[in-house]
């Protein structure tokens, strides 16, 4: 199943719809995009191709693969035409849920045959998104990160009707595109990864606002420091091998003391003041000054190769 | 300055001072230990040769400075022989102000030529530790993250009197171990790494304990998720880059407002009771049962994999 080819439509050409693109594309898989806004599809083949094409310069694909999903790339110009072929529906329209519900159910009436229709939702429930479906076995949330084509993260979520042996269907698929599906048992705002993200950048924040330390040096300790730790052994598994051979008990006794009285000083806002976000916008802007499309360039390739590093590691 | 080799000597062998100890053989660096205990240096040199020896397989460190570094390891009887020729004596004793302050004083007698003396402290002020030295000038907080000989952050804070010159100095030595220092500007519990840490990792004991997802998953999606996007970009570039050209200013007009949602939900308890320790340990336990070392000895290689992959990124 996983090694065949998986006909594909992505209905929604923004960042993410683009990014799940280039990822299909570059296994060469027949992918179709369909927005309803004529003007976001316009640019969206070209620079689907581009970022599959960008894989191969990455080496995270073949050009064989990434010439033959270019070349069957195709763009809807009804929710018809892009769904009538597919095995698996993408949805990643605006984070608006009377615009999934409407969109759900339109998908049954094009799509009657799909095996598995996805929301990239990060965070709305999957049993509201499939409120108005007949079918909401065949619904779920395959929920990536950004930019989806690299970083290997997809949180899945069932929702109360998900038929188990589709949702085995789709994590085959998924690990054949080389993503590593984690399943979410109960759905929170965020899920897993976005609650952790808001909890790091709410502490990078205030540490810059504060006057700890400036912007660009709070991203170097970050990406130098624990996020190395964390991408190597997630938290738990960090803190089990921090204590010698007594595990994560000899760890609590040793330092949960230490981690209560920081839990205690984080911070718990949860508005950011026009006036902060000035100040945070103006520090941040003051440290990457003009130099967006390098910087993505470089975080590419640095994610690239740290994706490489870890399969050669895995290899030894 | 920082081609040549320093002559160190680190004081206190548990975890952390073996780490530093293993990291400055594996450099061929002339090393002294000494421990007040002297049970805790009995196996010291055995396992530090151990450590900097698996920097070799590694990839790490190069076998003619590893063993040339193992060769004139040295264990110190009393900590005047260990600092007399040092030029820069690590402090890694345990965390407890009272200890630390005799220490720094004892070695203010016995090294009065050592040109930089650094605490390995993760919590306690420079300043209280260097109380009752005649040259605080000469000390600042050098805090690494574990394991140190892997992980390039170094935490580096300077006390009210630190010499500017020396600190310069202490930069060029830790870039010659490979190390990556940054500047903390305004001390606070936890500096940086230890704060951000105990954010992720209440998020992560929380999502936990509330059944959101087990441990295993829980870790698998940190590492495979969010942790490789901050090892490629810290959190303040990821969203400076995360909304097109538009930069951060973008960014927050997208997605403040769904932050701002998470924040509110964020746990805010800073005590683990009995009961949730308990369970927290229990399910640690369950998913990694039995198998400290091997976790480990992998855990190591993919460190070392990413840091292979990341270098080679920067190479490009």
């Amino acid at each position: 199943m996983s090694d065949s080819k998986v006909t594909v439509a992505v209905i929604g050409t923004g960042d993410i719809g683009r990014g799940w693109a280039a990822l299909c594309v570059a296994a060469g898989w027949p992918v179709w995009i369909f927005d309803h806004e004529a003007q976001a599809v316009e640019s969206a083949s070209a620079e689907i191709a581009e970022r599959a094409r960008r894989l191969v310069t990455l080496d995270r694909a073949l050009y064989r693969d990434v010439e033959e999903g270019v070349h069957s790339l195709q763009v809807g110009r009804s929710l018809l035409q892009a769904c009538a072929d597919a095995q698996w529906i993408i949805e990643a329209v605006p984070e608006d849920l009377i615009i999934k519900q409407k969109l759900f159910e339109a998908v049954e009436s094009v799509a009657p045959n799909a095996r598995i229709v996805t929301s990239s939702s990060s965070s709305l429930l999957v049993k509201d998104i499939a409120a108005r479906c007949r079918r909401p076995d065949r619904v779920a949330i395959a929920h990536p990160l950004n930019p989806p084509e690299l970083i290997p993260l997809v949180e899945l979520i069932p929702g109360p009707h998900t038929d188990g042996a589709l949702l085995e269907v789709l994590k085959g698929w998924l690990r054949a595109l080389n993503r590593i599906p984690v399943t979410i048992r109960k759905q929170v705002p965020g899920n897993v990864a976005g609650r952790i993200a808001a909890a790091v950048w709410r502490e990078a924040i205030d540490l810059v606002l504060t006057g700890v330390i400036d912007v660009a040096d709070l991203d170097r300790a970050v990406s130098v420091g624990p996020a190395l730790g964390w991408a190597a052994a997630g938290p738990h598994l960090t803190y089990h091998l921090a204590a010698g051979n007594r595990g994560v008990t000899g760890f609590l006794q040793q330092l949960l003391g230490t981690f209560e009285n920081l839990w205690s000083g984080l911070p718990t806002w949860s508005k950011l003041e026009p006036e902060q976000q000035r100040q945070l916008v103006g520090a941040i802007e003051r440290a990457y000054e003009g130099q967006v499309e390098q910087l993505r360039t470089a975080r590419d390739r640095r994610l690239a190769g740290i994706l490489r590093g870890l399969e050669q590691a895995r290899q030894e």
